[in-house]
């Protein structure tokens, strides 16, 4: 059967989620779900990045996946923080075409519709569809994680030359063909 | 004797300028000097962006510098063009942190000053300087190249804590030392 594992990561310069899942077939499960904190000053920039960079290529080592989908804002405040974001989601992107992964990114309101059906919904909110659809439990004090795997999932449901019989655009999609899949 | 080599990055989406020098007590020579150009549409921006780990990560096992600069403008004009750039930095960034090589970077200002006097010093001026420097031809085509020769030259004027006894600052301070380095 076909197993998939898909690395999904919310990249930020003082928080960066991420969340590994397995596709066997139908079936998802969670392999890893967690975040990146990194102190708001204290370190130089080229530091934190450091620390992005070999987290990420740590557990692309550890639960190999092959594909990475990125959640990648394209608008922002201002010019200094997009720099900032820029660099934070190119080191992570490197992370995996360094192992190889093919690299997907995704803007953050897709993510929200796959996840949620609705674009604007809250942190909360994308968790709770996540914790009950995938079964687990997503540690409170760790919100920005399930950003990180909302967009792995978001991966998953979009369908692309990797994928073969799973094109689910979002959950309806998936539900419809996977009743089992309601608690 | 000390033998630094050093890294120069000027990254871009679509240019991306390196050169490559070797410091040897006083005497800088170019290994390397060249662009890594990407076109300004057709493949997406993950493959683009592994165009440019790729070449640098190749450039880092032929030469095997220890210290990578990096030019980084921290304004731009807009969002978009800041996040793609901030990008683009991540990467290069990465590519050297991966071979564990030490980061360092630059605003373009601070380049110019250290390599012309003149923080508003034109790519002509600044290629001009470094090649009666240098002693090293610029192919006129790739001016971009000079960029990330300049950051270079730049890095090693600056004094860090890897450097020891060559803590100049620009080329004046420079050649105040080593007036035989004027032709």
């Amino acid at each position: 059967m076909e197993n998939r594992i898909i690395i999904g990561i919310d990249p930020g310069t003082v928080i960066t989620g991420y969340g590994i899942i397995r596709c066997q077939g139908k079936k998802i499960s969670v392999l890893a779900c967690g975040v990146i904190k990194i102190g708001k000053h204290k370190i130089d920039h080229p530091e934190k990045l450091k620390i992005i960079f070999q987290r990420i290529s740590g557990l692309i080592k550890e639960f190999k996946p092959k594909e990475l989908a990125i959640e990648a804002p394209f608008y922002g405040k201002n010019v200094q923080s997009m720099l900032k974001l820029g660099r934070a989601q190119g080191v992570a992107m490197a992370a995996g075409l360094m192992h190889d992964l093919e690299v997907f990114e995704y803007a953050p309101r897709k993510v929200k519709v796959a996840v949620t059906g609705n674009g604007a919904a809250s942190k909360e909110q994308i968790a709770g569809m996540l914790e009950r659809f995938l079964d687990y439990k997503i540690d409170s004090d760790h919100m920005d994680a399930s950003d990180g795997l909302a967009v792995a999932v978001c991966h998953f449901f979009q369908g692309n030359k990797i994928t073969k019989g799973n094109n689910y655009k979002d959950w309806n999609s998936f539900l419809k063909d996977n009743p089992d899949r309601i608690k």
